[in-house]
């Protein structure tokens, strides 16, 4: 779901469509992801193990009703069409930098709970003495640790970015350029505008057409 | 280490002050990391329990490798006046990422050893009937991730990054554009150019003198 927004293929799809995938995505996993801890706790309390008492929980937990409130808020303000563009606008960094922070926690929840399970179940031969299931386990591990850092080198590499739409130009004529509007990306903050190849009148003049063209973007839905 | 470029009393240093401030702490780190490497490997050997079993040690490992090869090149190549700045404007971005993502395995890491740890040590009352001990190492636990999140956050907002120098201005005079010069960001990516406020000319030129001034600054060192 996070990385929806990079993948070639959805660049043909509208703004809406994306929007529907990222949010179904993140929908299906949110319904796993309760169904998952329905089941722990009905695990555990079928063999009477308490609920709740390690650090794997807590930040499972935490990681799930931040998920949610990540979910809440996405599905209110960005795919519903009641939300102004300003408070899109404002929301959007935040939103990305939650999810790749829940994201990240996941992860490590994930191995936490890994670790657990490796320690509780393997005893004869012990996690300690490696048996063949603890090296493949571990291995599993370590892939886990792989994807997440590669999911988080697409998210974050801003050339991987969804291209402006083509219509840029047919929105409104080259040298066009209107005071007073400050609407800004949603996908990355500004401030690196020091870093762009700024060459000429003419350049400045396209780069505000993209602008505004994703400001049309978001102001359709 | 991460935030020195963040915190605005650095600011007021060159920038080869705060190079030499982040490049120190990470020796210092690293430093701290060999030593209680040596010390769990002593501490393992000393009580008769195998070395590398857990997928806290892989993975610990796994980041404590790849944090030597990032300060290595780090110095390598930020550090040393040789590398030329093409290289370090294509290197930086791996630079960052690898940084970040590295701080995040380590914190990763630590949640394991930290559920690891909590499960050997308790036995009597054991870790899942929630002694004081438990809550209290869990409550750190949680910490830690909220210490992650907020370096995470402050490393990745763009308007937090340290501002151009004051002498953009007297570096080139405003309007010249010169061709050819491929000199980009070193701390962020570009492409971010269509987010950017864009009003008119001035505006380009004054951005235009800023990517030198930092070019220039990369360049003194």
């Amino acid at each position: 779901a996070i990385i929806v927004y990079r993948l070639p293929w959805t660049w043909k799809c509208s703004k809406l469509l994306m929007k529907f995938i990222h949010a179904g995505l993140n929908t299906i996993a949110m319904i796993l992801a309760i169904v998952s801890m329905v089941a722990v706790f009905e695990f555990h309390n079928a063999k009477n193990i308490p609920n709740m008492y390690s650090l794997h929980s807590w930040i499972g937990l935490t990681a799930v009703i931040f998920y949610s409130l990540q979910l809440f808020l996405g599905f209110a303000v960005f795919l519903l069409p009641f939300a102004p563009a300003h408070l899109r606008v404002a929301l959007m960094p935040i939103h990305v930098y939650s999810g790749l922070t829940i994201f990240a926690t996941v992860i490590a929840t994930a191995l936490m709970g890994i670790t657990e399970k490796l320690i509780f179940a393997l005893k004869n031969p012990a996690y300690s003495a490696s048996p063949p299931e603890a090296t493949l386990v571990n291995c599993l591990g370590l892939l886990l640790v792989i994807f997440g850092s590669l999911i988080l080198w697409m998210a974050s590499r801003p050339h991987w970015k969804r291209p402006p739409a083509e219509n840029a130009k047919i929105l409104r004529p080259t040298g066009v350029t209107p005071e007073g509007t400050e609407v800004e990306s949603t996908m990355t903050n500004s401030g690196n505008a020091d870093k762009s190849d700024l060459r000429s009148n003419t350049e400045a003049a396209r780069k505000q057409n993209i602008k505004f063209d994703e400001a049309g973007q978001r102001s359709t839905m």
